[in-house]
């Protein structure tokens, strides 16, 4: 037995194996993820585990390593939010979900860093060796909104398109913030005094963090919709690009400690459009199944890490400080989105209600990323401290937050997502407004958003697409994409339908007619199947003429078989004008 | 900048960045690939890289790592020549394959062995040191047909299916008896004295390291089918299920030192049929689809980290001995095929012509599994010698017979691979054959392979296909699927063929139409697409009827979005029904 040899690709099979298993275990009992959301299930896995781990070794079990976590874990779950983000309510809103992101987030790292340090004056509490800055430390850390969390809880409730937008949107984008605060304050701690100036090139990183990472990820999502122009003599390979290239632009966002968030986002939205256009529908297929199996595995072993990594001996417990720090983060994030959305509600139509206020600051769960960062801080004597707030305030939102929302977003009648698509008629009206609005702007010289998405559709069909895309002689325009995908997708139905179209008895008859052919010989088939009589001659009749319409010549593979296509992959125009004679024929 | 944090992941994706772009830039050109194999090419890309690397450091790049290899590079490419193994011809040749692999292998290992050993005596060459144990460890190593290379280039020359499997099920199945003598002579190189007893342990290793391969390869196969019984709502892990066993079978085999490459394939082979019924359409291909790319990535790599790792200075060079290699490698692996061949071809109807005979010795290339082996030699003098003979080896088989092997097939003018798929007429004549081979056998109490056929065909369908799958009420024949699989193909070409079918102006039409609609304001893409007229009333007609004709209701989408489906991949039941009832309408 050599089992040091294999050890590490072992454990992480093993440890993927389980998480799978876990989540085909939750789905065989349908009630229960429609009470629990899975992420609390999972912890709860992840607990259980590391009670056992703990019991057997009598040591505490391995914490979920933070390289881990944001090398390994987290890239797949940002790339598939960023893939699938829907592009249209992200944009409209992004101004909301911006000051979400950014003033929201700084309002909540101070508010509960200052109001910790207020605590921390409290004689009885015996917490005062914990310094202002210690605490703003802190604050950075467990403010931030969870992108895993709310992810896990949100799409399970459903509630409509810009209030999911909104949370979902600024989970994502106060990485950025988060990145300059933590580390900002971070050094501020090592530092033996701190200058004004310090404070300013502060401000300063927050433009750079969050542009710079901007521009790292729509440089990457351009070059692999470059690349993709250049792969058809080699189909296989293409879904690679997309993932290579956004885990490329992540890593190098986290190289130059730009926000690698923000990054692949951008290089996810960036390039969806025009790879989506160059690669092969399998391809696309391939990439969509496979983002979404990455990011499905990668938030189940999230789960179930933070489970494991919460049972041992990391904890230091006081019990006040514990307690309002829960308290001040529901505190102050409620005060924050109710602030902030009265000056959001002054500019806009569309206002956010006092309903959906109370789900976005109810929303705001906090997760692995906290947990990461509380263990990457420099040690020092109250660091126990804090990984215990963290992991109580993260336990308090997933598990009580997340298990209450369902049930008070059900009370409160809050708006939900419209379940069905909109029409065509409605699809042409929205795009006949967009364009009216963009020439009314124009027109009235007001810089707004239709105005500059008008821009940006220019730029893109004028340059962009000329660079980007294969074939760009012919633009599609959407209503005819759609046509051909609602196209593919009857035809496909037809197919089905057909089998059930000659009713039940025709795959039996089919069977029955190969039985019969082969019936001299083919006994464990036959009596397998109780075929109990010989086919009588109306049988023989039907069978005959469901063969004849259905059994056609099977056309020849061409001979261009080689590793790097699948079979079948060859181009189909030649069997399809064949095919369009028969049919024409037939009709 | 920090560097040393994204280290790993970064250089492992730009590595396949690379490979990945090296593969598309060889396709652009077509000419290239079709006179050099790409194997060839990609080592000539390595050793330029190699050569950078070395001039720019001055010192040797680093060489492939052993563990890199077995752990990471190969799984993936056994694994899809497992999937994707052509099964009939595989277990009809089963016999020839068994004994080319096993006895094949020995003979030519103690053939090159004695005869280097030979060598080794003639004092001019200095060699008198090499003693006869490490002449026959490094015949061992060197003995072996290496299954990456023999992928890499036989796919590209289309030679008979039976030649094919001969050569590739060899250099799969081989594997356990190198295992068994390069572990056995580098034990022995290591013993003060050799026992008899431990010769014939070695002898019973044989059986237990390829037996114990195919048993774990079997048993993961098995739980991998009986896992995805259980998957149907959470369908978006499915194809982790196939990649995860599988590599645990390679992981579980290695660790208990039996042949992993055995093992993989057996998994592969064993949970295929079960596996491809119980997963959903969407799921298989991305299965197959990320199968491919996967080992299409593993096999650039490792011919690129070879040319890489042949740059350097870790070669010792004397001529005699590394000209004698590679002459005895082509003489012995000669003799064995003829030799061989001639048992085989006295039990056999169908015998190996010279022809075939030719191309199967002329086919034995070396790869990177010898060159992985030597480089994990333990530490002696003359190490740097066997390095440079075996990279010699390699290269002079992959270069010059890698690239004469094409030429040579079309001069011989062996028979090649049939172009077209067998028709339905065929293919129910070779299973009504079968059947009556398998009833002859019975009678006569011959228990030849159609008799172990039947035997297993009945066991699965009464016991296997019971517990593996998840519908198991209607056991489909092969007509029944291969019907279905027709009409869907039928049905997508159906689809494509309806935009051919209404010519070149119908897609030109929606466009217009769609432009028409939104004309008052689209104006860039108006001028855009050079939209010279206004539709005038025969057009307008014309529109009216293809919209009338192909632009149907879009049916709702479900509410059932959740993070584990994939949009649209609601049951098509209800759906189908719809498009039946509308259907039936139209007729």
């Amino acid at each position: 037995l050599d089992y040091q040899h294999v050890q590490v690709p072992f454990e992480i099979t093993l440890w993927i194996m389980l998480a799978s298993l876990a989540k085909i275990g939750f789905h065989l009992y349908n009630k229960l993820p429609s009470v629990v959301p899975e992420s609390c299930l999972l912890i709860f896995v992840g607990l259980i585990m590391g009670g056992i781990i703990y019991g057997l070794n009598d040591r505490s079990p391995p914490v979920m390593d933070s390289d881990i976590f944001f090398l390994y874990l987290l890239p797949p779950i940002v790339l598939d939010a960023g893939y699938f983000m829907p592009s249209r309510p992200f944009f409209e809103n992004i101004g909301t979900i911006l000051l979400y992101a950014v003033v929201g987030t700084i309002w909540n790292v101070f508010g509960i860093g200052f109001s910790l340090y207020g605590i921390c004056q409290v004689k009885a509490f015996q917490l005062q060796d914990v310094s202002l800055l210690h605490n703003l430390l802190f604050g950075s850390l467990i403010a931030a909104v969870d992108p895993v969390a709310v992810l896990a809880v949100f799409e399970e409730i459903h509630v409509n398109e810009k209030l999911h937008i909104l949370v979902f949107g600024e989970s994502l984008l106060n990485d950025a913030v988060t990145v300059v605060l933590y580390k900002l304050f971070r050094s501020f701690c090592e530092m033996p005094t701190i200058k004004s100036v310090d404070v300013f090139a502060g401000v300063g990183k927050f433009f750079v963090v969050g542009l710079g990472g901007v521009l790292v990820g729509l440089s990457f999502g351009f070059t692999a919709a470059f690349t993709t122009r250049f792969t058809k003599d080699i189909r296989v390979i293409e879904p690679l690009f997309v993932f290579l290239y956004s885990y490329l632009s992540y890593l190098t966002a986290e190289m130059f400690h730009l926000s690698g968030i923000v990054a692949i986002i951008s290089c996810a939205m960036g390039m969806k459009r025009y790879v989506e256009a160059n690669i092969s529908l399998k391809s696309h297929t391939t990439v969509k199944y496979f983002m979404k199996m990455w990011s499905s595995v990668s938030d189940t072993l999230i789960f179930i890490f933070l489970g494991v990594s919460t049972i041992g001996e990391n904890h230091e417990w006081n019990w006040p400080y514990i307690c309002f720090t829960v308290i001040f983060c529901l505190i102050w994030r409620a005060l924050g989105v109710l602030v902030l959305t009265f000056f959001v509600n002054r500019f806009h139509v569309n206002t956010i209600t006092s309903k959906d206020q109370f789900i976005i600051a109810y929303g705001g769960l906090r997760g692995a990323i906290c947990f990461s960062l509380v263990f990457l801080l420099p040690d020092f004597h109250r660091k126990k401290l804090f990984i215990a707030a963290t992991t109580v305030v993260i336990l308090f939102t997933v598990f009580i937050q997340g298990m209450t929302i369902r049930p008070l977003v059900d009370l409160l009648a809050v708006k939900r997502k419209r379940e069905s698509a909109p029409t065509v008629g409605e699809q042409i009206h929205i795009r006949f407004l967009d364009h009216l609005l963009a020439g009314i702007e124009d027109i009235s010289g007001h810089w707004g958003q239709y105005y500059w998405k008008d821009k940006l559709e220019y730029f893109n069909s004028k340059y962009l697409q000329k660079i980007l895309l294969r074939e760009y002689d012919q633009p599609k325009s959407s209503i005819v994409l759609l046509y051909e995908k609602l196209e593919r997708k009857h035809a496909i139905e037809l197919a089905q339908a057909g089998q059930l179209g000659h009713g039940p008895a025709h795959p039996s008859f089919l069977i029955r007619c190969s039985a019969f052919l082969c019936s001299s010989t083919d006994r464990t088939v036959i009596t397998d199947q109780k075929l109990e009589d010989t086919p009588n001659p109306d049988v023989l009749d039907n069978m005959q003429e469901i063969l004849a319409r259905n059994l056609y010549r099977i056309r020849r593979t061409g001979p261009a078989y080689n590793r790097h296509t699948l079979p079948g992959d060859s181009e189909p125009t030649e069997q399809a004008k064949e095919i369009l004679i028969l049919r024409h024929k037939s009709l």
